[in-house]
């Protein structure tokens, strides 16, 4: 089956397809454009010239604008004169204003357009695969995965499917993706070794993704010069570590020499990292940004370091608090090619946290935001969750006055895709990754205008009101019939899909919602709790501190109130508990009619595909809604104000 | 590694060894009491002889008697003039009364000792392996395996360890064990085949069993017609089906003449039967029974049939009542060769269930009562826990005046036994494999002796003491620190192992406890409940329907009751779930200590493997404790009368 055409169908080419388009200046981005709109231009009608041909066009793409002030990737776009005109410094720029121009559509070749900058915010936008190369026993060949297998792995090897991993690129290009890690963080044995003698595999991969812009990144163990180098230690501190690090990267860069830098997920969750040897994140990151300095290379250090191991009864530990702690003292001492990849969250990916206190702490230290599109705890693409409001949100979030969109250097997503033939499993996850690359080329955008923009392209206009009204408000719904007021988890353990309300409040995960007869959540103020409210800047330390002015929607995550507290909605705890699953579930049917209601608009394997999906999520969320009701009313005792059935 | 000697070391053997013996009469099973006991007096000195030698010896073992009374199995032993003599009227009753003089040591050539008859009270003697052929995915090579790998097969083949599994026959006979299932009642693809193609393995196993007396059994499933056949059908009373079951069976007896026969889960847990053709269980086990009877086999058709997609929401629905609904009417129904294998308990091999109704209800039937020796739900011989207290309870109880032991025709015990070179993983856990064999033969025996019986062979005098305050309370201990006063479950999903309150709360296996701020325990009595109760017959009926009359052990079991209740203890509910978990810890430390004290006269492998086991029974038994005391405290509020730690 040939793959999804997501936001790219031959149909968002018409405009520019049908028209006479001039390219002028040289380069392999040069050249896709120009192979863009040729393929474009077969379909439709047009034509497309290169070079300096000075006869009449609709359209002209040109390299030569200010390189200072547009960097690689940015473009200028107006039209004056009945002719549309991109100029970028850089073929990456031409090749994202190309996409720009489609995304425009017949609006790019009307009237006036004054000259618009257009210079992505963030520099890297990125996304991080959770791959195995070989079959993880529990976690499969995908951690995290529901969208099928991976697209670069199957079973032990590379899949070879190269053209597929071409037609990836060139959907994330069109959505302004620039780099992607083309393994798990978990650096299992098989995977270690694509650093080194299984690089081939990896520059195959970065070949096909080359001609669109994409650079390769690569998952690498903190442990490599024991496991593959045969050293004694892996030190950061080590002089043979760090020679070993040194002579491993130079041979990466002779197989790729537009390789991205590394991924490292160190002291967490078992993984090896610099404690071992008494060093620190600093110098485990730093080593590593030294052996791919020369290289204009990167290393991605992540921040997601916590006691897995918890006692639960130990009420002092709060695992909310430890990227902060961990990290914040090390402000200033990372070098200028380590970036600090910070989860948005404290705790993990939930469908509500607050945003990462560490995030507004780390001024001199470059920061990746990392959110995630793959959905592990927001539906796993079995259920309609559109998180471009949520990420909207962190991205707006001012820790301190800068909003965490002009903080951060990086914004990086766990990817949602997969060999699924619809590459994401439910096909409206596609929105997800869309919407994560136009948030990271332009963190302030309205994403009710990038999911316009997005069933657009996808679906075309027929059917454009219905997909929005299935997808706005998914979120939000997500959240009214799941873990209420920020507590999070309530997920079944292991794989984490449907709920559990206890199901990690026994855990050593450090994930509790403290449920007794007479309350639930998490105390984490200053005065009584955590201290981790204490973590935050002014204004933030004080409004989360107390439960009089914290925001209802993350009252449980900061607060332990009784079932009684009266929210600034005006309804009591338990209430809102009870109304937001009822109304969660009848979100849910209303959104399965309408999703029913365009059949005939929609592609019939989409529909089907959306169809049979939503029968599982309308499943699930009566589940949600009937075990979470049900639970704080036999602990609670409270009964529904308005008598609805409770088991 | 030698495989643990268990209950039959060198040593055992010495008073045999030491004497000389005459043998009397011919036939396999008396070539293997004559090689015994010449293995035995090589080592210790002493002489057997065979045939109808009247030279001066201390002990004779002879064919001759009284068939009509002794069966093929019965012996005789009295000891006159200085002379023990043993007298079966078959090989197997010979090498029983081997073992039996064995277990007597120097006792038996101690003074006079009349006459006395020996004849196993059930006929059938049975353990039933879950072992699969093929490793399944999640169920690993043996279901419910805590023992490593299988005795019989690895990773797809059989093991071929023939000497290992003629080890395990010797075993077995000596404590009088006679048949063994070799396969997983759930019979998935490969396994099937063991029936057709693959029965020259199963073959090999009967062999290797066969000269200690034990005659080998093979689990299939109810689709073999269509999965191994090629038949469109596995109608029960379709002419093809049953010619085809006609051929197969033959064909298994040519490659094993006494084969036992067929034991089948049938629309059970997903398993195929005949509920699919509109066919009765009577006519799916009457079916096979017709097969299997011109060469004298059985099949054992288990009565383990339920909902196990029920919602946790339909309070109706109760899955202890399953098995008598379904079965207590095909009372009369089944064929002479049939046998309905019924679980002790109308759920699954909790700590403490009453005893299954449907074991009273079939006086027209012929029933194998099956216990679980492998620890599912009892600690996975991680924990020390002796099931002979509650397995010899399960046998004495009375459904209707004539005891479960005296109303079954078989007893049937799942395997715990592996790979491991301990057989059982923990060693202690030996002593539930012995004890199963005894309490087989002899019902009503007394559990406590059977155990000082197996401490004495297996480790000798000196730790005796030891041992016993070790083995002799652990099911109640067990039981104190689980799930309290016979509610059941309350563990974590899938594995079983650990704790989890509300691990099946919200399931659809029928597993509930209704715990809320209020109470706790599962209303099923006929006045307001399922009506289970009312499934006994009287005095059981009434004395279940009433929490005033309902022992305490069963009181969640059969009513759901405020924490306030008081228990004829004259404790409260609530307060006895607390007291219990505190002494369950407190007994698992104490019996620590004495297992840590018994070092040195207990060989080193086993103290070590004993005490580590130890560590994690403690670990386990904390958090049980911990987990199951917070959740009722926080959901009942009432505190502790002691004022210990709950969290």
């Amino acid at each position: 089956m040939e793959p999804d055409p997501a936001w790219l169908p031959a149909a968002a080419f018409r405009a520019v397809g049908s028209r006479h388009t001039l390219v002028r200046g040289a380069g392999p981005l040069v050249d896709t454009v120009y192979r863009e709109l040729a393929a474009a231009c077969g379909r439709f009608g047009g034509s497309v010239a290169r070079g300096t041909d000075g006869g009449p066009c609709d359209l002209v793409l040109e390299l030569g604008d200010d390189a200072d002030r547009l960097g690689d990737e940015g473009f200028t776009c107006r039209r004056e004169d009945g002719r549309t005109t991109v100029s970028a410094a850089g073929g990456a720029g031409l090749l994202y204003g190309l996409f720009h121009v489609v995304r425009l559509g017949e609006d790019a070749f009307r009237g006036r357009r004054p000259r618009k900058t257009h210079v992505p915010a963030l520099a890297l936008r990125m996304l991080d695969h959770w791959d195995n190369v070989a079959v993880h026993p529990v976690m499969g060949q995908v951690e995290r995965g529901y969208a099928g297998g991976s697209l670069f792995w199957a079973d032990g090897r590379a899949r070879g499917e190269l053209e597929r991993v071409r037609r990836y690129g060139r959907l994330l290009a069109a959505c302004g993706i620039n780099a992607v890690a083309v393994n798990n963080v978990n650096v299992h044995e098989t995977e270690a070794h694509l650093l080194t003698d299984r690089i081939g595999e990896v520059a195959d991969i970065a070949g096909a993704l080359r001609p669109y812009g994409v650079r390769t990144h690569l998952s690498v163990t903190f442990a490599a010069p024991l496991v593959l180098g045969g050293l004694p230690t892996a030190d950061p501190l080590d002089e043979r570590v760090r020679a070993w690090w040194t002579e491993a990267t130079a041979r990466v860069y002779e197989a790729i020499p537009d390789f991205g830098g590394y991924v490292v997920k160190a002291d967490s969750e078992g993984q090896p990292g610099p404690f071992a040897y008494g060093r620190s994140h600093a110098d485990g990151a730093n080593m590593l940004a030294a052996a791919l300095a020369p290289h204009g290379g990167t290393v991605h250090w992540r921040a997601f370091v916590y006691d897995h191991r918890q006692d639960w009864r130990d009420r002092t530990t709060d695992r909310a608090r430890a990227a902060y702690d961990h990290f914040a003292p090390l402000d200033g001492e990372f070098a200028d090619n380590a970036v600090l990849q910070v989860k948005h969250g404290p705790m993990d990916f939930q469908v509500r946290e607050p945003v990462s206190p560490l995030i507004g702490a780390m001024p001199r230290t470059r920061l990746a935001v990392e959110l995630q599109a793959t959905q592990e705890y927001t539906g796993q693409q079995r259920h309609v969750c559109w998180l471009g409001p949520m990420w909207s949100e962190v991205l707006r979030f001012r820790p301190d006055g800068v909003p965490v969109g002009g903080l951060a250097d990086a914004l990086v997503a766990v990817s949602n895709v997969g060999a699924d033939p619809f590459w994401t499993g439910h096909p409206l996850a596609q929105a997800n990754l869309y919407t994560f690359g136009r948030l990271a080329w332009q963190p302030d955008a309205d994403p009710g205008g990038i999911l316009d923009e997005w069933i657009r392209l996808t679906f075309g206009p027929e059917p454009a009101a219905g997909l929005r009204a299935v997808l706005e408000g998914s979120w939000r719904t997500y959240e009214k019939y799941t873990a209420p007021l920020g507590v999070g988890f309530m997920v079944q353990p292991g794989h984490h899909y449907g709920p559990s309300v206890d199901g990690y409040e026994y855990s050593p995960w450090g994930t509790y919602h403290f449920a007794d007869r007479d309350g639930v959540g998490v105390d984490r103020s200053r005065a009584t709790g955590t201290g981790f409210a204490g973590q935050y800047p002014k204004p933030w330390a004080e409004l989360y501190e107390s439960p009089e002015t914290c925001p209802d929607e993350l009252l449980l995550f900061f607060h332990h109130v009784s079932y009684g507290h009266t929210l600034h909605s005006g309804k009591t705890v338990i209430q809102h508990i009870y109304d937001t699953h009822f109304e969660g579930v009848e979100e849910v049917e209303a959104a399965r009619e309408v999703w029913a209601s365009l059949a005939g608009l929609v592609d019939p394997a989409r529909h089907a595909r959306v169809a049979e999906r939503f029968e599982e999520q309308l499943r699930s969320a009566r589940e949600w809604r009937d075990q979470v009701n049900s639970y704080f009313f036999r602990k609670s005792g409270v009964p529904d104000a308005h008598g609805r059935r409770i088991y």
